[in-house]
């Protein structure tokens, strides 16, 4: 443990056992400096992990002040222990009432998938867009852009590959309509009706959507919303089952957040590899991380070309433009073959504008302003929930994208919470969307990429009385029916 | 019949006979006038009636010229005659093979499915991109578009549906990723794997994809080259076997250019209203007629929502802003939902680039130059087809659409032409990708809708002579098996 590290944890623990109570003005960091004996900057780092770890909370022109952020994210939730049996899948009604609840500005966004517009470089793109159609009327070359799509993408996207140390050559890659068929086209590549695939709980609604349309049966698999799946769980079933595939997001989940350690990724490549297992690899967010290394997909591991790997521009550029891509291993020549029977080829003006953009601006330089952004905009949802929902919840804290993953009361219903909320003009995405048998039925998902205002601070409250109102009708309900019995 | 049809019936006749012969110089409109005793407009109009059959030929300033254009057209290609088996489906190579040689610049695009590029207005479809980028750059509103998709596209497309006989609610419709979504989302829709779904022979090979990928069975029923199919036919199939749905071409099918006569359209209807089977529409070529009226959709006489009318702006606008929709009837709701599951939406962009396209020019301007543009390339390559190809084959003359169907000699391997054409730098689409068990070895789909030129005109110079070489070949062949025997 270096010294800062100490001393936060030091402070931390002085919070934690309330000697630093909540609200009272922490010590400067020029105080902590000469009573400790380190440099100001040693003090300064202390005290960004104790901000990070939600224990002190920086004030502008004012300073530090003790925080009780860590109480929400302290206690984990517990992982997932699904049933482990096999199922037909079918898609929760409610996915669809989501989207069309993202359409209605009114309504504060909790429950939206997408990114916040305002996070994404719209004017560039639509520069870029411009360009392109302008090109386009002079020497129109629609036909070069036929799958497997725009050769300049993806040799870039095969670069940001080697960069994050999977080797992928632009031959494997079929540009997509969007990151959701990648995920189609990549699990209908591996799989025939009626295969058996291997799934996280929670999962990614899509994923149920997509397995639902192609007449596949899931299997759900241990899962814990910090580290992800459990691997030995996930060993233990594919010697039961005959397992085909896997589709998971090994890195910043779909609701929950987890990132697999690298050691479990490994591993998992290993496990898949001896069984000739595919794994379609979501990784939809993967370039959303906050820490100081882009962590490493399962692909990395790959050894046998057994990965379809799914990306997307729609969590870093923008949801609009629809595009997407499939490294899909040994499977790229299905893929290619099954996108043609789908949509044929993905708009050609559009993937040349994304070439363009990807040209002319610094897309590392956008990420990194967009990952401290969204860093930011996590920490202070957390402090609303903590504000708003304290004491009734927990929540996860994930290590990059945008979900926070919320553990409320048992006894809340997170659907009848997701219908009172959607009538005072707040969506929240509910924990059953996420599962085959509409289990968490006390979770929600939050959407923490939208800025902080006003509106989103009376919405939380609003979540936070309605949670409130729940435990006390729920409370009536307990008491009254032990006298009915 | 009327007058003028009678002049060019006698005309037509003296021609048939060898009485005018071909390449004399034709009475002038003014000699017939005065021979038969009509006026100029009725003699002119004989005229435009002999053109059109491909008796004469009006040669610029030089009058008119006996023709035999008509000798390729004027015996018809049989219907065709599959063995009504079920059976599972495969997509052709050669089709993957194809969308590669369109992509090449250098190679004649006879085999290309795609419509010429200087048909398309790209200048006024990229400036209203251009606009609608601008727009979003100020108000970013991408949810809005999210399925169904843009309204005022959906009236829009309600409305000309409405001008075509068919009632359909823009609720009906969905918008998406060209017209190949909406055909797959049509066909998922309506079957579940393993359903039986009868098809015309030939068929679209998309449509064979799709039922691969889907993994349906097919059952051929037998289809005429100009009327489509033989609805007695598939009333017998439909009897005997247990067939979930229909996927057919009613209007100007691919490759064959068929046009289902209204009668047997309204007939179709029937007999799938009576069996409760769905009908997935490809309408794909629908607005692409040449004659005075728009055929009427086989949507229009449907009165249980059974039929799921797939159209395109690919054909008409342009293939590389990939939209189409779908007018799903009672199937509106699951292809809503199934589009959520394989692209979740369509590039919000293009949709609302071609909605501004509408709103700002006249769509129906633009239909009535591009059709009779069309209508004069299929007549220049008509003539191409009669010089080169004369006495070695049979093609249709469809009355829209942009394809020509030649039947060859029976001894020419249409993939062997393909192959060898390939060669010389000429594309051609061979019969056998056109049929679940690779029938119409010797027939070859052309494109007609690019313009003809000195390079076009030697790419069919071209095919004519490696027709020409197949004949002696095979001749050779025939000689020797004899004496071998």
């Amino acid at each position: 443990m270096r010294r800062y590290e100490r001393i936060a944890e030091d402070i931390g623990s002085l919070i934690r056992r309330g000697v630093l109570p909540v609200g009272q003005r922490a010590p400067s960091a020029r105080a902590i400096s000469l009573s400790h004996g380190v440099s100001l900057g040693t003090a300064l780092r202390a005290y960004e992990l104790l901000v990070d770890r939600g224990f002190i909370e920086a004030l502008p022109r004012s300073g530090y002040y003790v925080s009780s952020l860590w109480r929400a994210t302290a206690e984990p939730i517990a992982a997932s222990h699904p049933s482990g049996a096999s199922r037909t899948v079918g898609a929760h009604p409610i996915v669809f009432e989501l989207f069309d609840a993202a359409r209605d500005a009114a309504i504060v966004p909790f429950g939206s998938p997408f990114i916040s517009p305002d996070l994404c470089p719209l004017e560039r793109l639509a520069r870029c867009l411009r360009v392109r159609a302008s090109t386009q009327m002079q020497h129109p070359n629609w036909i070069e852009d036929l799958p497997p799509g725009n050769g300049e993408l993806r040799e870039y996207i095969g670069t940001r590959y080697a960069h994050a140390g999977a080797a992928v050559s632009p031959d494997e890659i079929v540009l997509t309509s969007g990151g959701m068929e990648a995920l189609y086209l990549a699990l209908r590549a591996a799989c025939s009706h009626g295969d058996l695939v291997a799934i996280e709980s929670p999962a990614f609604y899509g994923c149920m959507q997509a397995l639902e349309v192609l007449g596949l049966r899931a299997v759900e698999v241990p899962t814990h919303p910090q580290h992800g799946i459990d691997i030995g769980a996930l060993t233990d079933i594919i010697q039961r089952k005959s397992v085909r595939a896997c589709w998971l997001m090994p890195t910043f989940h779909n609701p929950t957040g987890a990132l697999m350690p690298d050691a479990n990724k490994r591993e998992l490549a290993r496990v898949l590899a001896r069984h000739e297992i595919a794994l379609i690899e979501d990784a939809a967010y993967e370039e959303l991380y906050f820490g100081a290394h882009r962590p490493k997909p399962v692909k990395a591991y790959d050894t046998k070309g057994l990965v379809l790997h799914c990306g997307s521009f729609s969590k870093s550029l923008s949801p609009g433009y629809r595009l997407g891509w499939l490294a899909a291993g040994r499977y790229a020549q299905d893929a290619r073959r099954i996108k043609t029977a789908v949509t044929i080829a993905t708009c050609f003006l559009v993937q040349q504008a994304v070439a363009l953009y990807l040209q002319r601006f610094s897309y590392e330089r956008h990420l990194r302003v967009l990952r401290k952004t969204l860093q930011t905009r996590q920490l202070t949802m957390l402090q609303g929930v903590q504000r708003y929902l304290s004491g009734n919840c927990r929540v996860t804290r994930p290590q990059g994208g945008y979900y926070l993953w919320v553990e409320l009361p048992e006894y809340v219903d997170a659907v009848k919470l997701y219908r009172d909320a959607l009538a005072s003009g707040v969506s929240v995405a509910p924990g059953p969307i996420f599962s085959v048998r509409s289990e968490f039925t006390h979770c929600i998902r939050l959407n923490c990429s939208y800025p902080w205002n006003a509106t989103t601070e009376s919405a939380m409250q609003t979540l936070g009385e309605l949670v409130a109102r729940c435990s006390k009708s729920e409370g009536v309900v307990r008491q009254t029916r032990p006298a009915a019995a």
